[in-house]
């Protein structure tokens, strides 16, 4: 939740739908933040600064850090504030999920490892009967949750940790297996090995430096 | 389809699921592109050129013109490369419906018409039964929809189009009216009136400058 120390303003115009759908992600999440209009033939000092390569409305500016284009503003709140997810799948997962496995701290690795368990939960309601998020073909979301459906799967066996497993998310475990071995996305994906070796030695730098 | 006049490449590094997900959709599309990997230790010329702020990968570089951020562009191959679309939503109807709207020529009009109509029956199929696209709730796809619940419906009215109607479309016309009346959306929408005189006279110049 937006505090006394934060502040949050939002560079736009009434009538736009790029503004609107980022209003509505404040509004949803409860947060608060001034909205400048903008003129668009006559624009601010303020807008050339916070975007001063494309110039353009919706930017949003959180304790001085502008973001702009509406799509990655909508994923930006999604992370910054956890209430009412958005997109039900990546910033959160990925944030948890990493904290659970590169850690040393086991309070910390315990409280990783629950907030996934959570992020997942979201998921896997989310899911319901569908093959895909995107409903029988894979869409927008499934494509944002690859590090779910990939990566998670590498980082829980480095760290010998439970995150996603088809005991406790079978509905979720299983749209992983769809996702990974469906043609289009199995072509693309990383090699599985590489992988793990770097996350292995990342984990284990991390343990010798305790 | 790219054709050979199209020039597609994508600096990104292999293991980096931001740039995946960008993978999955150029694969889904069949695009075809020139992967060129990046050392971020030692970053290329061509990343600081392209994406001079963030110096971030993925980025695409679609004939000579730079797009960074995986989510936006997910949206930008969804709106460049039409087939199989990946976000079901926003960017082809909007192109679609503009067409439609903001024209003096008939075939132009009749063409804009059928690609709207087509772009909507893939949201109607999509929806199935469900209240929103992300279930119960609203979500991401929603929100960047936010253009076809509210904006659709007053162009359309300025044209004297059929669009979206309860009669063609009724699971979407249900869901747009859901969405708008959603207390957190009916909040931030911007008021109709001075929206509908706006596009009402863009709409009236475009005909008297026939």
């Amino acid at each position: 939740m937006a505090t006394s120390l934060e502040e949050v303003k939002l560079l736009g115009v009434v009538g736009s739908p790029f503004v609107c759908r980022v209003q509505i992600a404040l509004n949803l999440k409860g947060i608060e933040y001034k909205f400048l209009e903008e003129n668009l033939r006559n624009k601010s000092e303020l807008l050339l600064k916070y975007n001063p390569v494309h110039k353009k409305v919706p930017v949003l500016v959180h304790n001085e850090k502008p973001i702009s284009e509406s799509l990655v503003i909508l994923e930006y709140i999604d992370e910054t504030w956890k209430q009412d997810p958005i997109l039900p799948t990546d910033p959160y997962v990925v944030s948890a999920a990493s904290k659970a496995v590169f850690t040393v701290d086991e309070k910390e690795r315990e409280k990783g490892v629950e907030e996934s368990h959570e992020a997942l939960e979201i998921l896997e309601n989310e899911l319901k009967d569908k093959k895909f998020f995107g409903g029988d073909e894979f869409g927008f979301v499934d494509i944002s949750a690859v590090f779910i459906a990939f990566w998670i799967p590498i980082v829980q066996e480095v760290a010998g940790l439970k995150l996603l497993t088809s005991q406790k998310f079978p509905k979720l475990y299983k749209w992983s297996q769809e996702f990974v071995n469906h043609p289009v996305i199995k072509e693309v994906l990383p090699p599985r090995d590489p992988l793990f070796a770097f996350f292995k030695a990342l984990y284990e730098n991390l343990a010798a430096s305790k």
